[in-house]
């Protein structure tokens, strides 16, 4: 049964494979100071427009966010980001297990803005509080959403003037950039923000995500903080080569491009039908909203997660595609859904 | 130049490659969830020899080391290990980062005995000292020694008597147990500790450590913890599909065997011309003692370090073969030696 | 120009200083193994009835918090709170600093229930989340309000069918008990509580807050902990002796009763002219809502502080009395607001 | 039967109990920003000679370690250490539950030096290691010895060069201040370091230690570290008052060279009857070796430690006196030892 839970069902491209298989018995240094690593930095250094940027290939996401905020942080200083933000949900406490604290702002979109932040600021204002120094934003957001160019000068402007760090987690960053109506490029993250992180295991690798430090404050002795989480790998190429084959030929465009088109034909199609969405997401996951007992007989062909109890009759469903989704597993959910829909 | 400086430098075994490119495009269940680290599990319980034993797959030894010790110990417990012990020296402080102390016990072979730890408990008798909990080995230990099945009997047994948790880190496991006169199985392993991890990278794996816990204290809630420290990989298949491969058809004490024999070959004919060692190690990785100038005109040739100083003439050298070191390289190696030796 | 806003403005009641002087030359034991703590000990589980209470003297309500906290959770586990808990706002990110996430729990009257925490139960409900295991509530809480015994008994009934451990900051306790309606004894914080503090500081103590564990599982090598955080004093008698007066004839139970009197007889007297309250407290502290003009005459003749702004004109102040606020200075504030009332 | 276990046995000289007496119920601001902290931070800045010294009253001595070191360190930052020096034994691991390794150094005297630094330093060289970045010496040792001012001047000189962060853990400063042939003042002390603490509980405060902040990247926000420790008293008068009596009319002085007095006069009495030393101490903890028979009749008349076991029959003790120390005990305790020495 085919499965649109999430991005991360398959394996790697198969390009990654393939430059795995093919480099794999030259002897190459450990601990990230192999050949690939430093070709991947090269190419990632060109994307964002700054050779002068420091680049760490890390593992995985939870890891990336963990080390990067309780890197760039004092014991008292805290980390503001909104209440549906990846750190404050999903990732076990990690950031407070490093020591700091979550300011959690709500937000309708999962998106911050400095009048959502503003009120933090002001209520923390005394040494008997923590003190407000990050702000965490996730592009693309928990809920698909995306931050335009406006959007996140306004963010950084605002973050400057009040000596905030500026950070984004860029786990499906891809999907981002790739989305109807983008004027975000790597670029723009890069000198738009203190630091953030390039996505890889969402959008082909096996594993991986590349951080990506433009303040220089926030570089120094970087290594040590990585070792210390058990974040350098051994065979470091394992990673630099992964980002070395996503970063050539445009394919990391190519495939957010496609994981994206896949989730955005389907939604196309059933909007076609009357369907409506608990939000509006341009990216690879959407939320259609169904009656129970449409989403109880797609549930026979398809996996995906029901999201939201909209009423007692309807509730959102997440539909997540990615790189991997063969454009026939989209075309046979959209004719399921039609016909189950149109028959009742 | 051939390197003989770890055995990390080339990338996985092929059996692993074939099988994660043959098993690519299959969608699994993300997080550790997929079917091949549920088989990878069943393997490492029948090698273990224990259908509940607790087994998670994790990237990094510093990770899983960082992983299990913290999850083990409440906040004032302490960590006994060598002073040689990996986590003392080259993990960069990553357990006292989850904050608790390391007490280092001196030893000549890097091998911990209940003679070393009973002054340490003595020592440390009240509350404004930390409390002694856990004892930390490797093995083999990181000067290439190898435990024995008495000597891990004997540590287990002190261990439950003085109710302390005894945890062994095998990184490097494999080289202990087909290293010559070893009389100690993964069966030993597991019911002589309370915890052990098998580690898969420096024995022809991309990346990954299988983490094995027999005592059911220490079993609770802990993909949690896992998750926390940010150990648990979205494509979790990646790290299933090699240990799947590293425990069929015995490829995992292949590979060990091989590498070890490499080195021993090298100790044998090396011996043969008189070259004597800093410290005898069954493993692959040997520290042959040689004059200064014979290690100059070696590294014109192959790459190595120089590990400890023994007078103003002579120094150890470290070499270290694996998996993946080819006859060829060893041959060439040890005809070199010869050669400059000869003529010296 | 007199103060009511808070209740540690002056010193400790003279029966403590007293008795500190007098006890002041002879020898005791360091680090709270002295006499008076032993005694201090002694009077506190005859308070709430049960001789195998573990009791531990502590200098500040911050530390008992953190050393408790920290002391009861294992990394992955989390501490549910109301969103005014003192924790969750004044104690600089604490408990996050010892490596817990907080959850925080909106609440009218900063009161906890079963129905407001089960949201919180059901929404963790796997290992990508904290695990919530401890409830932290605050009598009275930091809006001056008070549980009644059928509310602990039944956040007690249900923190034991969920398995959470259930503790009560009481750093102003004493005017809790002693509220008017109140029906909780010391007994019933005891046996309803797993743990819960008695604070001597804002009731007539110049230091020092008394720990309370009633859970078995909660008293082990308790003393370590508290000496890691630093809270431990070498001089433990400070704390011994202050605890020995306050639990010595009724002294707490008359200073809370006169704290708690001074406050209600602003509160009667306001009333009288018509004020309303923005939150109703029967405790120390009281939030008359003033116009704003009156504030102002009030200002420049006693200290308080501005709470809530109401509306436009209208804002809610705090005024808290204590062990030591002379009936001259409650009576003088009384005439001077209705002076200002009753011309205006 | 008296005591000479230690310095903390007494409560607080009368001066500081009467101040507290005195000034008791004047009402002042909390959290430290009362008038007598703010008369105690004058003082003791007249006393190092710095108007820009920042100086933070903490309950005690384990916390104010904790608080500068965690302060003051990144994650990945150590801290060198005498393997005698108090954080490394008995403070329960405090230091590095705040993240934080200690690397050990071992002496003969207690006392680093640039010489004893300097292999820490070489041999930390990469980022798999901590990184050495703070020396914590403590001044007496916890073996009574002392720094002389070209001692200081060395390590100040040293860490600067090598951009070391240097710390004093002053808990018995006014014993070296006072020592016989001293040549350091607390100007020398602030001078020479870049933080460092007057310890108030072991020279007649009830409780109380001042931390003297002189490099300004360590003044930063430090309430907010205070804070999250626990290290902020509501009542913070109550540490106020005491250091502003400890330094009228040089008090301190007085009562360290009292304490100094009294455990030197032992020392000189008990050299005359041909007795040695475990160490020469010119402090107030002296070690005299004593044959066992000897120690076991002082036992019945006298308290104290038995420190060190010299041989089968002779082991060293421990005798700590203070500035509560009567004349009388010391002379009856002198005369004591001459009886039973001379009869044997």
């Amino acid at each position: 049964m085919f499965s649109f839970k999430n991005d991360y069902s398959e394996g790697g491209h198969p390009n990654i494979l393939n430059a795995l298989l093919k480099k794999n018995l030259t002897q190459e240094e450990g601990y990230g100071l192999d050949q690939h690593t430093q070709n991947a930095i090269s190419s990632i250094r060109r994307q964002v427009g700054a050779s002068e940027a420091d680049v760490h290939l890390i593992p995985g996401g939870t890891q990336t966010n963990l080390i990067a905020i309780s890197a760039f942080l004092r014991p008292h200083e805290a980390c503001i980001a909104a209440t549906t933000g990846h750190i404050a949900t999903h990732e076990t406490g990690a950031i407070e297990a490093t020591g700091h604290k979550l300011l959690n702002v709500n937000t309708i979109d999962g998106k911050l803005t400095p009048e959502l932040i503003e009120p933090v600021l002001i209520d923390h204002h005394f040494e008997h509080m923590v003190k407000p120094k990050l702000v965490y934003i996730s592009n693309p957001t928990e809920l698909g959403t995306v931050y335009s160019k406006a959007e996140l000068q306004n963010l950084h402007d605002y973050c400057r003037t009040k000596n905030l760090i500026f950070y984004a987690d860029g786990a499906r960053l891809g999907a981002a950039l790739m989305s109807k109506n983008a004027d975000v490029t790597l670029r723009d993250m890069y000198s738009l923000t203190d630091a953030f992180y390039i996505g890889g295991t969402k959008i082909g690798a096996l594993l991986g995500e590349a951080l990506v430090l433009r303040n220089a404050d926030l570089k120094e002795e970087y290594r040590y903080l990585i070792k210390q989480r058990g974040g350098l790998l051994a065979k470091g190429r394992v990673l630099g080569i992964q980002f070395e084959e996503l970063f050539r030929d445009n394919l990391y465009f190519d495939l957010a491009l496609h994981g994206n088109d896949m989730a955005q034909h389907i939604a196309t199609e059933l909007e076609k039908t009357g369907c409506t969405f608990w939000i509006d997401s341009p990216t690879n996951q959407i939320f259609p909203v169904m009656e129970n007992s449409v989403i109880e007989e797609l549930s026979n062909q398809f996996q995906f997660y029901i999201w939201a109890k909209m009423d007692e009759n309807r509730s959102a469903v997440r539909l997540v595609t990615s790189w991997a989704t063969p454009r026939e597993a989209v075309e046979s959910f959209i004719q399921a859904y039609k016909k189950i829909v149109i028959r009742n």
